[in-house]
């Protein structure tokens, strides 16, 4: 009789492959299975030397190869797939036992999945990964929900495999039920919103500062030796500084119409639905999007632009660094605070500055300033806005000049930056004594009797418009 | 035996009520019900004189009480009522009769009951009704879905109680099963994104423009006889110039924390899952739900503004009125575009030109901009986007200076104008021969193997970032 194996994965493609040798290398035994068995051979054939794998034909064999309680990890496409696989095993499975989807499930499926096992006594861990192939194999950023119990039982397994930074594992226990999905997902909105401003940033230096694309390499380059240092704008130095064989810069072959495979969609959704406003993050979507019309954009070819030709602003990479700093400052904060709301709708207790901490390292957004967040949410768990965290506030204060100066040459010589602009106005919204949302409100009150409250007393009105606009009270 | 009634209201809450007795008024006899007899009998007691009422106690009296084919118009909440309310008539009527739901639906609960009621040979028309309780009692715009067939029937008792501009009805058949409940919800998005713009319109006049609330009156009823003329500039104006009991300006007592009811939320979920672009609803969403959120706006009341203080900007309200126009433009567009992706996503053959037509009076957004939307769809009925029509083009071209300087002077001292902003940028996306979306493209095929396609050549293509960085094709 073989060793019993700590944990399984079945589900064999890239991304569960490289996580069972990732367990493997770790010194885990680890049992591996697909629905094609030739893939588990295949890996056992070419990676067997990294560490011990127990290859299972059958599911029956699978589950009979993992010790009690039971460890699988599920890595199939999300969707119907996932809810198959699963089907499939729980019936295997025994209370107590652990089955985690590692795929990009969305968090209402996780919930659902989860409190149907719970009926069952199995535990059901939906787990963000983070950090693609690449991150599976070397250390991904993992994002666990599901039960308490359920992560002593398993997280000493994940933390093991995670990434490290400053030797803490970038894996925690997020919260119950569908937390790690729901982190993920505003993780991944996150990384949509990051993206769009560093386009900008791009698009700016090149057509407002005019520079080539090596030279905004450059620019790039600087800026990730600074208060920027991230794993974006480190691939984005060498994207720019990359000549393709035809001789030319790299950027300038590709197609500019971005694709998405619609988490930063599911995450305005939820946003929506939650209240919260990320616009950064729907501006990042809609550009997505936008670029993708390609007839539209054809059609607008002949629209006039600016009367002020796009030159070379002096300056003007100081200032787009501090607009994009602020920019990301403003989207981060959004993305907090989402997370916060998603918490306190659904129940979870989740550690902000624990979030910062497991992005630090094998994911997208892994960057310096996490560690920034971190710091933030650890001085005040109850901080509000990471806008107000003191340091961040100084920061923005001596970012906001330049961060105006580029928004208003954006307009004007009619390079678009939605992103940029988005932010500051979020900004400027944020922290405005009076709202033009009073007009709206009144609006609202003429044409829909929708009622409105006041800023000298309390209750709930209702102005006659269509008499001789006394005030009734409405409440 | 009494005369059969021509239609039935089922319903008489204030729209159904007022909805009753316009049919009434119009010549129709209309049987009325409600789910508490009492209310029945109030309508008749109060406003039994403007016309033939058909008082029914019970669902069976009701639809006896119908001539055949029946129409029947439900008017109750939105969701499980509309639900109970149509399983308990449709068990009373026969093939070929009508059930119109006048409420607030989405248009996906009305492809679902469409379904279910066609399979037992009865229509089931889903209406957007726009212009609140006083346009259904004096003319609404109607906007009914189903099937032509019902229309042939129901349409012309519709088109009797629409409003009327030019002499034609503000009523069309928009299209097959939940067509109708669609364009009222983009209706709603395009409501949303107008009232906005004139918020921001109004925050600069006031902070950077230095008006008082009844200048800014002034200015607005002075747009309001130039081509802005519409419902709702004229409704600012009235409400700018209102003075409150307490002598104060209405807008300056009226809390500045706007609401919403979720129609603005469904549009920007659906052009989510459309693909398509529109974040001028995006942003105004956003700006109501932001400014209800009263902790955050005082926890960032320390943030720092700009370091030059609002004043008086010279030239600012010819330069605001058109940014607004500009912006209303894009705004516009941007839904017609969804209207037309929705037609073609779900199969519905809308006439383009016609929502322009039925929105020119009755609801919420009518204006004499209308005339020149259908007049573009008329000379041009596959017009990619309002933005290229000639004369909508020729306007933008003359007030993009003006748009651009508003937008920079709004950075500038930190009035937030997220709306303008928003149209802007996508004016200069749509226009901008390549956009910085190659730059993403490369970034995702880096990080996620996600491949991209080439300016240069067709196919699909993998660049190997992991060794020599030599492409692959990846078709």
């Amino acid at each position: 009789m073989a060793e019993k194996a700590d944990i399984g994965v079945t589900g064999l493609a890239v991304m569960g492959r490289n996580l069972a040798r990732n367990f493997a290398r770790r010194g885990h035994t680890v049992a591996v299975h697909n629905r094609t068995p030739q893939r588990t051979r295949d890996l056992v054939d070419q990676f067997g030397a990294e560490g011990a794998f127990v290859p299972a034909e059958s599911p029956e064999e699978f589950v009979a190869a993992l010790q009690r309680p039971r460890r699988l990890v599920v890595m199939v496409k999300a969707g119907d797939p996932t809810d198959a696989v699963i089907d499939e095993f729980a019936a295997l499975l025994e209370p107590g036992d652990i089955i985690m989807d590692g795929g990009n499930a969305h968090f209402d499926d996780t919930r659902r999945r989860e409190a149907a096992l719970r009926e069952r006594g199995v535990h059901f861990v939906g787990s963000g990964i983070s950090g693609g192939e690449e991150g599976a194999l070397h250390g991904p950023s993992i994002m666990p929900g599901g039960s308490a119990e359920s992560y002593r039982t398993l997280g000493p397994l994940l933390e093991s495999i995670s990434a490290h930074v400053d030797g803490e594992p970038c894996c925690t226990h997020v919260g119950t039920d569908g937390a790690g999905h729901f982190v993920k997902m505003v993780h991944n909105g996150i990384e949509y919103a990051d993206m769009q401003l560093i386009a900008e940033a791009y698009d700016l230096l090149r057509r407002a500062g005019g520079l080539r694309p090596e030279q905004a390499a450059e620019v790039f380059a600087r800026w990730n030796s600074g208060r920027l240092d991230s794993y974006l704008i480190g691939i984005t130095a060498d994207i720019l500084a990359h000549a393709d064989a035809s001789g030319k810069p790299f950027v300038d072959v590709v197609l500019d119409q971005a694709e998405q495979k619609g988490t930063g969609r599911w995450t305005v959704h939820t946003a929506l639905d939650l209240g919260v406003p990320v616009p950064g993050i729907a501006e990042a979507v809609f550009a997505r999007s936008l670029s993708g019309h390609a007839d539209l954009r054809e059609a607008a070819q002949g629209l006039a632009g600016p009367t002020v030709g796009a030159g070379e602003v002096a300056g003007l990479a100081e200032d787009v660094e501090q607009a994009l700093y602020a920019s990301k400052i403003v989207s981060y904060a959004q993305g907090w605070n989402m997370i916060a709301a998603g918490a306190a709708q659904y129940g979870w207790d989740i550690d902000l500055a624990a979030m910062a901490s497991i992005w630090r390292g094998g994911c997208i957004i892994r960057a310096a300033f996490l560690d920034r967040i971190r710091a933030a949410f650890r001085a005040n768990p109850a901080l509000p806005t990471l806008l107000v965290d003191p340091e961040f506030a100084a920061e923005l204060d001596a970012a906001q000049d330049a961060w105006r100066r580029v928004v208003a040459t954006a307009a004007r010589l009619g390079v678009p930056a939605p992103g940029f602009s988005a932010a500051l106005a979020y900004y400027d919204s944020l922290r405005a004594q009076r709202l033009p949302a009073a007009l709206v409100q009144a609006q609202r009150d003429l044409f829909g009797a929708h009622t409105y409250r006041r800023t000298d007393r309390d209750g709930v009105f209702h102005t006659r418009w269509d008499t001789d606009r006394h005030e009734e009270s409405a409440d």
